[in-house]
Formats: C-alpha cells, sequence, structure tokens
C-alpha cells in the first residue's frame, strides 16, 4: 500500500485552513437536544431507572467505540451500517452499533457469571436518516437483561415484569405484550412441512400478519418463497386457528389448548418444551401481576437469529407506532466471545418512539396551559418594581436557593414588571415573587400563580421570612 | 488519489473472518464502567444536576460527532489529539474534544442569544492515556455556562455561587476558588515591561507558582524565556506583595488595597477595568454567601487563550489532586462561528476527578461497613427458609415493587438462609426480610438488619401485611 496519508493530511489542512467562515452544521442524521426535549427526556430516563433500579438492577457503561473485530459478524447485512474510525495509527475502532453486543462483550472480558443490568446510551448507524420520521444516525437505546444460570423462567418473568412496569409508569397508554417462543415456532415450521432452508424466510413472512393479511402472507411464502400451498395452509392451521385468535389475550387458556392430547403440538419435542416453559412463566407473570399485559401471539416471529427461547415485542395498543419495545431469550451470544454460554434475557426499548410520544403529549399540555414547552424546573420567579432592586431580588433568590427551591432573579438591572410577568408566563414557571421598595420596607413580598389551576387568583403578601414556607406549599 | 479502498476493504474482511476467536478486549484508554463506579457517578451526577436545575440552569445535548471543520482551528497544538471517524463516503467527521466548542456552535446554529445551561457528557482525545492516573481517551465533561449581554458581572457570580454550591454538595472537603482576571494580568505585564512577544510564555511561568517557589519560576523567566531581571522582580512585586500574600483569603481587603490610588495599577486602563468588575463580583458573591470560598490569587494565570476576563479554579485544600473545577469568561468564542459575539462565562467541573475521590471514600465506608462497595439500590432481599417457596418470595417483593420499593428474591429455587443472609450482607442490602412454612402460615416474616448502626439487633416479626410500611420506616 503506498503511504498517501502525509500527502493526504497536508491536502486536508490546506483545505480546511482556506476555508471561509461559514454557518455551522451538525452532521448529518445527527441532530442537537434542545433544552424542552432535554426536560422530557430526562423525566423518562428518571422513570425508566426507577423501574430498573427497583428490581436491584446494576447500571453498567462501555465506551462508545469498540474494536472492530468485536462488532464483526455480529450484525449480518447490516454491518454496512457501522461507523468506523479513522486509522490513526493504532487500533481499528468502530462505534457501537447497538447495545447488546457490547454487553455481551462485557460479560465475557469481566468472566461475569450472572447480572441484572440495564444500559443507557446512545448507538450509532449510518443508516439513510429519515429525520422526519424520528430515524436518525446517532440515538439512544434503553436495555435491560439479566444474563446467568437460573431456574427456568424465572428471569424470563421478571423481565416481561419490568417491562410491564416501565410502560405503565411513563403512561404512554394501553399496552399489550406479544409473546412467541422461539422453538414453537420452529415446531410449527416442522409440523407444517416447511425445509429446514425456508423456515427463515418463512417466519419472516408471517412477521408482517400486524400489517397484512393472511392472502397477502400466504401469497409471499406461495409464490415469492415457494412453500407449498399445503404446507401454508397447515401453518394458517396453527397460527391463525379459531383459539389462537379469541384466546390470545387470556394466555393461560390458549395455552391449555394447545398443551392437549390431542394436539398436534404433543407430538414434537420442542413444542412440549415450549409449552412446558410457557406454562411456568405464565404461572409467574400471575403472581407478579403481569399477566394481564400479555397476548400469547403465535403469529409473533421476530427476524433475530439469536433468540433461542420466548420472545416479545410492546405494542401500543390502538396506536400505528409498531414495537416500543422488544426482546427475548438469547442464550448463546456472550459465547460468541468467551467461548462460555452464560444464557441471558432482555427487554430493549425503543426509548427514542417512547420521547417522541412523551414530546408530543408534552407539548399539548404546554399549548393547552398556554406556555412554551417547559427548559427548566424553575419554580419561582422573583422580580421586582421599580430601580436598583437587583441585589434584593438576588437575596431573596439565594434563601430559596438555600432551601433547595429552583429559583430566577432575571439578569437585567431594571426590568419592567410586565416583562417579568411575560417571562414566567412563557416559561411556564409556576410562581412569581415581587416587591418595590415597599414592600421591603415591610419586610413582606407579593406572589402571582402564574400556572396551574389556581392562575388568576389574586396575588398573596407574604412575609420574606415566610417565603420558603409558602412556595414548598404552594408546590406540593 | 488511486481508489485502494475496495481492495483494503476486501483484504479487511478475509482478515477479519480468519481471525480465531479471542479474548475480547476494550480499545486502549478506554474502559467500562462497573456497577459500583455507576452507583457512585451516578449520585454525583444526581447532586450536580440538583444545583444547576435550582438555578433554572437548562440541558442541551450535542452529537458526539461534528463536523472536522468545527473543530479544526480551535485546540492549537492538541488538534492531533483528535478523534477522526473514517471516511465512509460523506462527511467528515471527528469525536467531540471538549463541550466547549460544540456549545459555541450550538449557541451560533440555535441563534441563541441567552441561555444558562449544563452539559454533562464524554470527550475524546487520542493521548497517551494514563490508566493509572485516571486519564483516559474517553471521559466524562460536566460544563455550566452562562451566555448573552448582561449587565456586569451578574452571571459571573452566578458561575462561581454554582461552583461553590456544587461542591458543597459533593462534600468533596474544604475547597478554594481561586480567581484572577485577565486584564489584571495584562496589566501587570505592561506595567512590569514584560514584551508583548512574551507575555503568554510569562504567564504561563507565573501559573507555576502553585508547584513551584518563585526562584525556580524566575529562573524560567529569565534564563529560560529571556526576560529582564528587573521585569522579573517587578512582577514578583505585584503578585508575591506582602498584601497579596496575606489577603488573598479577604478578597475585598486586597481589592482596597490594589484599588488605592498611589498603587501603580491606578495608572492602567485595564487594571482599573478589571478591579472595578471584581467590584461588583465581590459585592454579588457577598450577597450570595459565597464569598467565603474566593481566594484573589494574582499568581492565578490560566492557560487558555480565550478567556477574557475573570478566570477561576477550585483546588481542595490540603490535597494534591490539582485544580477539580477551572473555568472564566470568554466572551470571543461564539464569535467565532456565527461572526456575531455572544459574550459567555462558565465553569467546567473535573468530574472523573471528582467521581475518582468519591469513589475512594464509598470504598472506605464499604470497607468500614464490612461489605463490598454497594452496586444497585436495593433495599429488601425477601429470602426464605425451605423448600418450594420461590412464589412466595416473588409475590413479597411484588408487594414492595408496587410501593416503590428496591427488593430482590433470588433466583435460586430453594436457598440456604445462610447464602441468602451472606449475599444481602456482602452487597450492603440494609434489611432482609424472611419466612418459612410456619411463620407464612400466621400471616408474618421476620426482619433482620443486615447493615447500618442498628445491624446485629434482634430479628423482628412483621405482619405480611405491614410490611410495606415496616421497611418504610427503617429506611427513613
Amino acid at each position: 500500500k503506498p503511504n498517501l496519508e502525509p500527502l493526504l493530511g497536508s491536502l486536508r489542512s490546506i483545505m480546511e485552513a482556506n476555508q471561509a467562515r461559514r454557518r455551522p452544521k451538525v452532521a448529518k442524521g445527527a441532530r442537537d437536544l434542545v433544552p424542552a426535549q432535554m426536560m422530557v427526556r430526562q423525566a423518562a430516563i428518571g422513570a425508566l431507572t426507577g423501574v430498573f433500579t427497583r428490581h436491584g438492577a446494576v447500571a453498567i457503561d462501555t465506551p462508545v467505540f469498540e474494536l472492530r473485530e468485536t462488532l464483526t459478524g455480529k450484525y449480518g447485512e447490516d454491518s454496512k451500517l457501522i461507523y468506523d474510525l479513522a486509522d490513526q495509527g493504532g487500533e481499528i475502532l468502530s462505534l457501537r452499533y447497538d447495545l447488546t453486543v457490547p454487553f455481551a462483550r462485557y460479560v465475557a472480558l469481566h468472566g461475569v457469571s450472572q447480572i441484572k443490568r440495564y444500559h443507557m446510551a446512545k448507538v450509532y448507524r449510518r443508516d439513510n436518516p429519515q429525520m422526519n420520521r424520528g430515524r436518525f444516525r446517532e440515538f439512544m437505546q434503553c436495555d435491560f437483561d439479566i444474563a446467568g444460570s437460573y431456574p427456568p423462567m424465572i428471569p424470563d418473568a421478571e423481565v416481561l415484569k419490568v417491562a410491564a412496569e416501565a410502560l405503565e409508569q411513563l403512561q404512554l397508554g394501553n399496552f399489550e405484550i406479544k409473546l412467541n417462543h422461539r422453538q414453537l415456532l420452529d415446531a410449527m415450521m416442522a409440523l407444517a412441512g416447511v425445509p429446514a432452508s425456508k423456515t427463515r424466510a418463512i417466519c419472516s413472512a408471517i412477521d408482517k400478519l400486524d400489517k397484512e393479511p393472511w392472502s397477502a402472507v400466504r401469497a409471499e411464502m406461495v409464490e415469492q418463497k415457494g412453500l407449498s400451498p399445503a404446507a401454508a395452509d397447515r401453518i394458517h392451521g396453527f397460527i391463525l386457528s379459531e383459539d389462537a385468535m379469541n384466546l390470545r389475550r387470556q394466555p393461560q387458556q390458549l395455552l391449555a389448548a394447545l398443551s392437549a392430547p390431542d394436539h398436534p403440538f404433543s407430538s414434537n419435542a420442542d413444542a412440549r418444551t415450549a409449552l412446558e416453559q410457557l406454562k411456568i412463566l405464565f404461572d409467574l407473570l400471575h403472581r407478579m401481576q403481569a399477566l394481564d399485559h400479555i397476548a400469547f401471539d403465535l403469529t409473533l416471529a421476530r427476524g433475530l437469529d439469536y433468540y433461542t427461547g420466548v420472545i416479545y415485542e410492546v405494542i401500543l395498543v390502538g396506536e400505528n407506532v409498531g414495537a416500543i419495545a422488544a426482546g427475548g431469550r438469547y442464550d448463546g451470544l456472550v459465547g460468541m466471545f468467551s467461548g462460555k454460554d452464560v444464557p441471558a434475557v432482555g427487554v430493549s426499548f425503543g426509548i427514542e418512539r417512547m420521547f417522541n410520544i412523551l414530546e408530543q403529549r408534552a407539548a399539548e399540555r404546554a399549548a393547552a396551559a398556554g406556555h412554551k414547552l417547559r427548559e427548566s424546573q424553575t419554580q419561582v420567579l422573583v422580580a421586582s418594581i421599580g430601580k436598583n432592586l437587583q441585589m434584593q431580588r438576588l437575596e431573596v433568590c439565594q434563601r430559596l436557593w438555600a432551601s433547595g427551591i429552583a429559583a430566577e432573579f432575571g439578569y437585567k438591572a431594571n426590568p419592567v414588571l410586565k416583562e417579568q410577568w411575560n417571562y414566567a408566563e412563557e416559561q411556564g414557571i409556576p410562581l412569581m415573587l415581587f416587591f418595590g421598595a415597599e414592600e421591603l420596607e415591610q419586610g413582606t413580598a407579593k406572589i402571582k400563580i402564574v400556572s396551574g389551576p389556581r392562575k388568576g387568583s389574586d396575588d398573596e403578601v407574604v412575609q420574606l421570612s415566610d417565603i420558603v414556607a409558602f412556595v414548598t406549599a404552594c408546590s406540593t
């Protein structure tokens, strides 16, 4: 390889130095997050963290870049979307593509035999960005996984319980956890007579049933993928049977029907294993009060190769936003790094999709309340009437800060009351405390309720010595 | 340029595919953060966020990579430490090197005229890592800045107040904010007769006075940097005068002495400006109850070119860890992007250094309490005696989770009480709740205090219906 680097380096410096000043930009497919977005995100991240830590989960973090060899061969076709770092003399690095491979690498590297961990961090994909549809090249992922050898289905149940609690906590609306089992899919393929070479393609056709009618899916199977019509119809008999359709939200009943001695599943070892595991799982979920959210859905056939047991997807009922969380059991992934398998099960939250929904909601609420999306957590604006009172505003602020109350005093030396009011109203700051020379002499201040249900009520007069107690009472 | 990429690409794939499985690694100079480290970090980040939001600050975030042209020409010599992304057809990108340049780019791009923001995020430097000394290639920075045109010194005072509150909140120990003014340094250089061409070099010598005696610094000035001995001695007369030494922790007194009509500063316009600004600043800090932490230190001469006003550094008194926060006023940086200056002042916390100190403290506390560094926030381990009680443990856990209490039930089907106790003790979980068939029949459980001041007290018997109230009372 001729060494062109020095030449290219010089060329680059010359071009950069000659560059005229231009309007600054961010990289394609990336974006700045503005304060109102950060407010929504921090609240959601806090809520999710609360759920994870309540279940005794630990947090880990991994570097934003991995050795390229760590990522190689893990993403199939999608490997071309990996961001590489330049070779600046040293190791060959790439930006992480997801949090699952770094987690498997972490478990292998640290010789961890069991861990219940969450990880929220940004990942990078050189995809064609569709920014109007919320698809970016830099975006956050939020994963919760439990790795370790345990009695069957206990960690699987807790992962699903955590997913349910997370969705409840975020109040995104009515949700459903669609659940199936990889070995049950394998059994259906075998019993329907699908050749092993076509299994994957047929599963990916099945997975489209949430968007397309059976006729379209069947056509794909038979015409595009060369499955025999008889096999396609046998698949239909499994996944769209009357029981499968009617009992999907009564998972224990559907399970009982599928476990009947005269059901074809009884002749298939994979199916029997899956049904036994699901029986334990549904029992555990019932005890954890999470079974209500489960839909036992034989049409769910998630694409990823590495799943080995239960698989699931969370959807918002009646909304067309696709899955907002998904996961399953993957017992082989860690072994790809260490040679020693550590079984694992987990869920990945589509946290950017959640952020989008929460941002919309927040915008609607703010519009209804007549202010902008909140950007800060300020509870009190300390305002004044008349001149030369900045020091006094500042001292009142200091008193509030010292008591843990979020307050601003306005940097303008002599602001007009109206503009201070406008600022508080626009920003959605709940209270405005204000005083002039007269109030100060009497050791008092007035308080206006700027937003919330009591907006518009009369100003209240408060002793300056009582303001902390007053504000605290207002904000609870 | 001959297009070698396809060839190199094929070569790379062949090499990667032939690679034997090896022990996984992380990139040089990067590291995983393990759960115990994350606990310490999350607590510190929470404390700092609390301070920033109390002052009405907003959060922003920027992409981990910037267009390379955004970073070009901002870091002088250190530009060689910037991580570049590979050219994969598209824009030329680099990883961010700090949070200040992205902030200036953000302000310019979004046309922001005023903002009070904080930003905590990782930055990247291809430095020679000294991992045993806590220097990594990927590390977190934490910046708080106020940009906008305001009456003099108001935002400067609030930045210093925020720095003081942050240090108080983290309880790192006794600290001092060393403070000086760029124009005062310029004035001293001019009055001492330092040629303009040597000003920067002489300032960097002065900055070493916290580590070296005057004799060494003088030698550097005269012998290495060619300053006349007379000029060096005049500098000594300014920065190490009796007043400068004795009154550094009484900033208003030192200011008064330097502002006396017979002081050489009275003849210098830069000095007069600086002293007037410092007078306002000290007044404001006094009102904000933050002046106690200030050391007005004429020997502070921070290197960075872009400072235009006050400069400061926070040190831990009596500890040899260097500055743990630093900053100042930089009125020209935003203008480099937009052509329109937006004056700004800020502080950057050496948050990795803080994390190190807090990790050590946490390790000492854990050792004293006889457990490992805590990894999770679990408050209660739900344990059992005898066989087949996992479902019951799980149900009790569910009751605790539903009340927001962090609890674990242990995944082993039939654990021995002793091993459950050992786990709780080792992990520093405060309470262990346990029961056997007998207690369950009576609707009760026993509680052991595993850690904390009441460790070793007798087991208490609690009604299962009362456990939430009991645990809540224990943890407050």
